[in-house]
Parts: C-alpha cells; structure tokens; sequence
C-alpha cells in the first residue's frame, strides 16, 4: 500500500486541516494510507512524531482552526538549532537524516503545505536529497506571485472587515478617529481589501509610504462635509515618507520606535496631535490567524489538498498546486518561490479604493 | 453637471446596495450627479419615481442585504403590464417612453445592475434606442459565463453553508439523514460549493441525474463504517433518472409532484422508503438572497460599481463589467446575456468531490 | 475512586456537551470518574456502551452542537422497545437491569441531562428503585417553569432572530410577505423573543389563538404607512380561532391539514388569498436545534454542569439543578417535572411587543 | 399632544438603538411625540439640537450598533466646560438654562439612558429642579446593583469569547501563551463570563488580586498534563498582589507602568520571563463595545424601552427600570446610583471556573 506523509510548516492559517482531511479522504478513496509529521519536520527526523491520519481521525476537523499536526515553527532541517541535555544549542544540517527516514518509512511522496520559507526548503529536498515532494502554498497574506489566491486570506480579511464594522459605531457614537492595524509586512492586500470593504477612510499600505500631513487633512475635509469619524486601516509594514512638519524629532519615525509600539499606534499619535482629534489604536495581530475558516476558505484548502493527491498520482513532483482563475495547476517550486505579489499601484482595487472616496495617505493631483 | 441613472431589477442579491454605493461615490468623485429609478424601470417611466443620491444617504449602504431602489421585479418595459383604473391590464411597449424620459432629465449614461432578463432589456435600450447602457450582472446561482464571479454568490454559499455546519450536529445526535435544498434552478453552484464546504455527503445538481438508489446504497455504506447519519443537498433544479425499483409508480416523479413539495422533500421521501432512515428535509429558500453580504461580496460589489462608473467616462457603452482573474473588464452586452454556465462534468471541483467522498448519484465506475 | 455516569436523553439542544464537559472537569477536580452511557440508556443496559470521559475527551466538546452521547431518542426502560433477531418488538420493562448495572459498575450517581420526559423518567428510578439521581434540564423551547431558563434557548432565538434580520431584505426588496414557522409546540417563547428582537410584525404563539383577519388587516394597515412588505412569525403550535369569512370551507383549518404543510404554510396561504400579498413561506425546523451554543448557552450549560456535580457531592439526589435569578438552586424533580411554563399573556414581553406596534392576530381594544 | 425627550449618555453600548426605537413605538402607539436630544444634553441647552424622533426614522435602528443621537460625553450641565470664541473654557451651572428649555419645549418627560454619571444628573434633575426623569441603566460592564442585567453586556462577552475561540487554534498551533485583555475597571464580570465561556485557562479580575507565580505554576503544570499552550483572561482592571520573587525591581508593578502598555502587555512579559514561554498580548478595546447588539440585548434594550414608556405613562418619575428575575421594575433612581456590583468570591460562576479547572491567580487550599 502507498504511503504519503504530509506537513505543515511556518505560521498558522485558517484551512490548514482542511488541506489535510481533502490529503486524507483523497489519498483513502485511492487505498493509499497517508502520515503526518508533528512540529514541521520533526516526525521525519524522529519517527515517533509520526502519526497514522485515517478518515475517522480527520473527520470533523474541515471548519476548525489551526493544524491538529501540531505547532508549526519548528526549523529547517538544512540548518536546525540542536539542543543537547545540558542546554547547548548547535546549528546542524540533519536533512540527510530527513531523507533516510522518508526512505525507510516507505513514504512515496512528501505534501509540504507552508510559506515560501518551507517551499524553499522542500524544494532544496527534492533538487538536493531526490524527494518527490509537492508544495501547498500557505501565506495568509495572498502574497504570493504563482497563485490567484491562497487560504487562510479570506477569513483574515473577513475577521479584519468585522472589526472594523464593530468600530464604526463606536467611532460615530464619540467622533472619534480609530486606527486599525492589520497583518500585511510586505504587502498590503489584507489591509487593502478589508479597508474597502469594510468603509474605512484611510488604507496605509506598505506600496504607498504616507505622508501624515495628507491623512490629517482628509481627516478635517470629512469635517466640513459634518463626517466628524474617520476609520483608519494600516497594514503593519506600511511606512510614513516625511513627518518633518509634525514632529519635532525625526527620530521618532525610525524603525525601532515604531517596532515599540507598532505602526498603527504611531500613526494614531500623529492624528490626535495634528488632526487635534480623539483618537484610538487597535492591533488585530493574531485574532486574523486564528478561527474557523470562511467558507470560502474552506473550499479552496479542500481543492488544494485533493489537487495534491491528483498530483501524487501523476508523479507531478517539485511543484507546487496553485489556482488559476477558476481551476487548478501545478506550477514548478522553483518558480514559484521566487515571486512575491505586491499591490500593482495600478490595479483596480486601489482604482476603486480611490474612486469611492477612500485615501491612501499620498498625493494624488 | 453631467448624470447618471442607475437601476436594478430581477430577484435581488446581497452586494447590490453596495454596487450603488460605489456607483455614487465613484460619479461624485467625477462631480456627477446620480439619480437612482425606483422598481426597475419604474423611474424612467414615471421620473416621480426617479430619487437623487448623494454621498449622505448612500454612506451606510455597503453592509446592508436587499436594494435601496425598491422592489425589483416590475416589469420590461418592451412588453410591460399596464393597468388602468378599472383595473385592466394590456400589454404595452412603453420603451419610447423611457427613452424620452431618459433624455428629456439630461442622462447621459444608464447602469443597468441585472440578471440576464434586465440585461437583455438593457441590451435593446442600447441597439434599439440608442441609450448609453452600462450592465452589471447580478446573478446569485453565478451561472453566467462571461464573468468569473458575480456578487452575492459568496453569501448565499456562506448560508447554505452555515446551514448545513448547524444540522450535522443534530443530524448525528439522532443517526438522521437530513436533505438541504438550495437555490439554483439551472446550475448546481451553490450546491456544489455548499455541499463540499460544509461536509455533505451526497450533493444533487441539475448537470448530474441522480438515482435514488445509488443515493441510499451511499448512505447504506457509510452505516458499515459507522457513521450513521448523512447531510445530503440538493439543489433546486436537481432531477432523477430513474426510480422503478423504488417508487411502486412512475408518476411519483413527476415533476408536478416534484413542484408540490420541492425535489428536497421527494428526495427525503425516497430515502426515507428505501434506505429506512429516519430523514427529515429543510428548503433554505430566501435565506440564501438575505442579509448583509460577506465581505468577498462587498469588495466584489463595490469594484464593480465604481468600474462601472470607468467606464461611463470611457464612453463604454453596451457593455457589461466582468471580473478576469483578478481584474475587471468591459465585456460585450450581446455576449455576455447568450453564455449560461453550468458545471464542467471534469472540472476541478468536481473533482474535488469525489476525491474527498462525495457521491452525486450517478454510477462512477 | 468515586464513579458517576451521565446521559443525555431526548432532542438535542445546543449546550449539551458543554454540560458534559463541566460535569466531567468538576469531577475531575475531585478526583472522581465520569462514564457516559450512550444513547440515553442504553449504556446501563448494555455496559458495551459506556465510556469513560476524561478531560482529553472532552477538551474541545464546549462549542460544538449536538451530544458526544450519541444519538439520544432511545426510549424509556420502564417500558423499553425491545427487538429479538426474528425482528419483532416488544415493550419490556427493563428497569431492572438498568438498576443492577447501575450498582454493579460501582456509580454512585446519575446525572440524567434531559427533558421533561427523561426527568420523570429520572425521578422513577430516584423513588422507585432508590438510584442517587441528579436531573439537569435541557428544553429548548424554555418551557420549564423550575427554572428561570434552560440552555440552548438563546441560542435557537439567535438563529431564528438572525434568519428575520436576512428575510427584512429580501422581503422589502420584493414587497412581499415573509412567515416564518418556529419551533414551540405548546408554548411561544422561541416565536415572542425572536419577533420582538427580529423586528416582525406579527407574531402567532400557542397561547394567543389568532384570526386571520386581523392578521391581514394589519399588512392592510402597513400599507397605508408606506410599509409594503410584512415579516410574520408563527409557532408551531399556533392555531386560528375562526377563519369563516375567508375559507370557503372549514375544514381547512382542521389539524390534518396544518400538519401536512406545517401552520406556517397554512398562514401564508391565507394571507395571500385575503390580502392579496405576494407570500413567501419558511419552516426554520432543525437549523434551530444545531450548531454551536451562543456564549450565553456555552456558560448557563457549564454552570449546570458544575452544579450538578456539587450537588452529587453534597448527596443531594431526586433533585434537579436549576437557575433563580442569576444563582444556582436544586428543586425537587418531583416539582420540577410538573410545570410547564407558557407565555403569561400580561407579561412584560407581551406588553412589549404590543407597545412596539407588534400584532398577535387578537383583537385588542 | 404629550412630547417626551430622550438622551443618551456616557461611553456607547450595544442596544442603545434599540432602547430609542422601542420608546419612538411605545409612544407612537399612545399618539405621543418623541424628541431626541444630541449628544447628550446638548438638545436641552441648544434647541437646535433637537431631533424628532418618528417611526419612519427609527424603523431600521435595532440591530445596528452606537446611537443615532450623535456623540455622547458632552459633560454635566452642573458643571459644563463652556468654551468662549477665544477659546477659553469656563465650568458652569447651565442646569437651569436646560430645565428652562425643557419647560419651554412642553415636554412632559425625560428619558435619560446613561450610566452612573447620567443617572446621577438624571437624579439630581428631579430632585433639585423638579424634572420628571426616568433612567434606563447603560453600563457595558453589567455592574450596577439594582438590575439583574444591562444591554450591551452579552454583546460584549460574546464578542470576547469570540475572540478567545478564535486564539485558540492559533495559540494551540505554536506552542504559546496568549493573554487577552478585556474590558472592566472595577468589576470582572466580561472577564469572567467570556473567560468561562471561551475556555480560559486563567482568568484575572478586579476582585481577585493575583499572584504571576501561581499563573506561571498553572502554565507549567498543564505542560505536564500535554497541554501546551494558554489562553489568559484579563480585566484591565485587575492588579497583581506580590512580584518580588520574579520582578528585579519592584516599581514594575506600580501603576504608571501598568498605563502605558495595559495590564494585559505586562501580564505576558512576566510569564514569559517566569514560564519562558512564547507569550502574545492584545487588547479587545472599543471591538467590544461596537457592532450590532445579540439578540438578547436587543430584546433586553426594547424591553426597557417600553417600559420607561409605561413608567412615564404611570407618572412613575426618578426612578430607572430594571430587570428582576424575568420581569421588569421600577426602582428609586436614588437607590439604583449607589449599588456597583462586584463579582461576589463565593458566587456561582466562580465555583464553576474553579470547578472546571481555571485558576484565578490566588492560592486555593
């Protein structure tokens, strides 16, 4: 009987056992048995961290969060932090030992599901140690160039866009100006499709760097026209160009102030004290992460993991599935690792964000 | 000061009030003014019936279910009911009317937010009359090919899904089969996406014939491996191929039986008889059209309400705004109202199905 | 080391297993044992079908829907179904057997989760063969009068109030009239606090018979305010008291009638016939019964749970746990299982509700 | 025609919509006018900011979260900062200036709904200037004596429990600690009912000083148990007993420092240090106090709605409506300001948490 062994690698994502049970059921109506590797690699490097995946077991798990293999962070195998009884930790490169339990376990196929950190490293598997691996891709942030979408984004978006929902109210009720910040370190989707969606006034996205002058002054226009609120989403790798005018440091701008208190609280001081208005900040963090996946979600993780096992049957290795338009396609790992997604500064969400109204802190003449 | 009319007609669909939204906002940003017809075309005919919009009483539409414009299905102006104060109706072709109308207020651009009906209509206003018609399509089921998704569709999925997360709880406690029926008269999307989301067992749609007796040896199987009950959806266009072993008498699935009871309760009746379980049936119904679209919906809607007003300006008249990938574009009215889509019988998610266990009642070998 | 056993008797509610899980963490905490009998009974008749609970069983069983118990309706051991090989029933009473398991396990308590049924049930066992018994009471209809509420009420008003917020829109969009059949059998606790919250006009409860003319005299009387469509509620155990100047003839409000189509398809018949309204009808049935508990069930549900279990251990038997005011309190099951609690026609949620413009279909003067 | 006029006071809470709707109706229904005052007293000072309150404007209000009357801390007309056109704010005794308008507008009726701060204006309104007020109880905290519960409360938990259930799988995925911080100054009891209800592991209230070591004592014995992670529950209000034997320097403690990250950000430095685990910190803030009321407190809102109505009807003046048992009641508004309601230590629910194994930071025997 074939054998797969599965694994789920880096942050958390709602649809990752959604992924799973579509690996289970569909490996299972082929009669092949499929195994899950605990912690990322760790069932691979020590085998009691394997653990038989059957239908029963994964019944139920399609809507819940997180990943029943278990936590997800747990290194690179080309370069894992060791650590003996005493405490001392050593970098070692135990990918061979990877590779030998892979052998004698009898698995024919590795489905990694992960970022692009644990694509790159499957991908390094099945160039360097000959794995037949096949990558799910795995980034909450939709960043990724090789696939229209990914899971886990949905639900990230759809949590953000509730909160900001619930804080609409609350800011009317006081007139006050509430600042949001979201996930997005290098890309601003999140941000930029729970901001339109969810009626914010200012989306600040790490593609713009914001100039607070503008903010604070669409802040005041929407007082003359007697919107005397304003709901601000800010992704939290966005970054501010120039804040000469406010502040009276520049210093207060650099990087390690705002990793203290997070973007979203310095942009919020910036409002209260140029704007003159009441203002609050929120950070979402890892409320976005987490939760039951949006139906949406589940539906794409259940095609990733059964388009997976499709893959494993045609021996489709070193490529990662991925969505294209409305159907599936395997694309090379090589290729896909390589292309992150920004926001094109010229596409028509950001066309639509500025047409209803809605600012992105830049000047547009 | 140029201006806009905008309309909706057929069933309504959740996201239509957010396609105004950004239909106003868009055109204000532009200093359009826009008016809104009331009852489809009812504001052309009788311009009492037409209202201004502006920013204020669109500024918390977004998030709502239904249309701002009023009720919806009144009529085709090409072939309206018009009756008089004695109470009788002719047949009138009043499109004259409205075209006189629609110049005489100084419109110089008509978007039209429709199904395939209001479309078409919108598509002889254009060639036959010469009215500067922009469509949007609004179809709930998703069944139309020219565009990769439509409003709404997200929303209705997410109810029917939820629906079915609720009833498996209680279909377990009480070894039950329980039988959905959803919307889709014509295509099984909303069943389909439904039914593999939300773990259902055996999903029914129009482009596969099902036999009953597949269905309950399906439902028979899983009593062997111990799961003693079963979630079974079926859309409303859903039909069966054959029953003689069953049914003691052919007329019993006759479709004006069918139309008495709904094709779930025949379904539920079936099984009931043939599988001995105790099944209980729940049509759905205007559920799936109500409340507040998801945010998937929203984001859809307002992109298409402001491309919309893009291409006003670009002087894009009739045409119809489609989602490509993950961009909009302008596709001909005259095609877009002919392609219906139905489900690939191969396509991917199809797939999906079978692979992770669904059975859709017909013989797979 | 002291052993209880728990069942879950009747229809589901949502909140039971969170019962289970406090009944088996507070006995935990005291280093007790806790056994689920599965399918009510039928665990102490046939000790194959106990199992022993512990917390890692029961971890994650809090927010989900259903019983963990199994399917619940499987009769009374005072006079039991019983079925031999040759498939032919008998009502047995083995009561008995039941008892002497009970002792032979070495359970020093029964906790019996249930309705009014399985209580007396309950109370049987507690006098006549002297088992130390702990009733819990699960009604989802609320009609209990020993206590202030029961679980799983909050959460079936929330679907059904949440089912009225998603037809407001579409029934307004369309000027239609949308009646809506709830759960409540004999009393209309589910259809009074849903109505009211939802928004409804009219609300139809077992204990105010209703005349269809008021009832359509009051969409009549929307209209004149410029309101065109109507949301009515109907319990399922409302009932008309003269329908004679609009049915032609009367035995279509015989009771064989209203239960083929359900009271709620009746009313909307009638509606459309005497108002002449666009009528749409919907039974929400089992999607009331599902899914998982509101916060408010979730933590009424673990606090019967763990009073239950502090009751066992101040020996206090044949009682059951109920809420007075925001504390807990053991009544008598003796008392308990008497009560049923109905709507008080002079209640404040009545007067509510008719201050509010709600109609119950009576005359008023 | 009698005429009325309602406020609404202090911070925003779900259902205040809801409580001006059901007043709007109860005196429509007895062809009595209702007038809203903006923010706050400022109707009363300024008639200009009088709104009239009709059906037609209040229809949709219900579910929808905040106030339609506008921003709510204006200050106490006892003592109002009033601001001159230089800019110099002077406090002043405009008490008599709003009885005056009140007398002059003909209104018959004040409805106050507020807080503790409003119902002490409210009070002083009667007594010292012979206002006839009725209050209604705002208070998200549910912390006032003389009512069994406040609106806006289960929005509030539920909205916490949501957020808990949603860390949950994220916490479980990595391995980490997640600490909450929830809203509660004086009284735990959104602490204590979402952290019930939520599946807290530990929970931190105002009324139950804490000790971090027997927090981390808790984290590290369920690491024995195989549970990995944590979820903590804090009340901003909460405040630790002793930290010498992790803090290095004692001033850690004090409260400056708790101000400027939140008690929640320190709790999860400390058990990082001490149980050198991953802990994250967050902050609900103003998503608790936002969005759309539940079900029960939009019932509960409507419920005091038109019970003031009636009380105003019965001349039954300073005093506030209440919930007692199932029923509503009238008590002294004198009374009703005093009583804030602590978590009682021997009360039912914390027997229950402590019954299903969370622990509150103290030493239990």
């Amino acid at each position: 009987m074939k054998k797969i062994v599965i694994s789920t690698g880096g942050g958390d994502a709602p649809g990752l056992n959604a992924v799973i049970y579509a690996v289970v059921k569909a490996a299972h109506s082929r009669d092949w048995e499929v195994y899950g590797s605990r912690s990322g690699y760790k069932g691979l490097l020590d085998t009691d961290e394997l653990i038989r995946l059957t239908p029963d077991i994964v019944a139920d798990i399609t809507p819940t969060g997180g990943t029943i293999l278990g936590s997800t962070n747990k290194g690179n195998p080309f370069a894992m932090p060791v650590e003996n009884l005493a405490g001392d930790i050593q970098i070692r490169d135990v990918s061979d030992r990877v590779m030998k339990n892979f052998t004698r376990m009898g698995f024919f196929c590795h489905i990694a599901i992960g970022g692009d950190g644990s694509l790159e490293i499957a991908h390094r598997f099945a160039t360097e140690k000959g794995m037949p691996v096949i990558g799910v891709p795995k980034t909450i942030d939709n960043d990724l160039k090789a696939t229209l979408l990914t899971f886990g984004f949905d639900t990230a978006v759809s949590t953000a866009t509730e909160a900001l929902d619930k804080l609409h109210s609350t800011a009317k009720s006081h007139d006050r100006v509430m600042v949001v910040e979201v996930m997005g370190r290098d890309s601003g989707w999140i941000a930029l499709n729970s901001g339109i969606s969810g009626g914010a006034d200012i989306i600040l996205i790490p593609e713009i760097p914001f100039d607070v002058n503008i903010i604070c002054q669409k802040i005041s226009e929407n007082e003359l026209y007697g919107k005397h609120y304003a709901i601000v989403v800010v992704a939290e790798g966005a970054s501010a160009i120039n804040t000469e005018r406010i502040c009276k440091d520049k210093s207060e701008i650099g990087r390690q102030d705002v990793l203290l208190g997070g973007i979203g609280e310095w942009v919020a001081k910036q409002i209260k004290e140029c704007a003159g208005k009441d203002t609050r900040s929120l950070v979402l963090g890892h409320l976005q992460r987490g939760g039951s996946p949006t139906t949406f979600d589940r539906l794409l993780a259940l095609r990733f993991g059964a388009a997976a096992v499709r893959m494993a049957e045609n021996k489709s290795f070193d490529k990662m599935i991925a969505l294209d338009g409305s159907e599936m396609k395997a694309v090379n790992l090589a290729d896909a690792i390589k292309g992150r997604k920004k926001v094109p500064l010229d596409s028509d969400k950001i066309l639509t964000a500025r047409d209803i109204g809605i600012c992105f802190g830049d000047a547009v003449e």
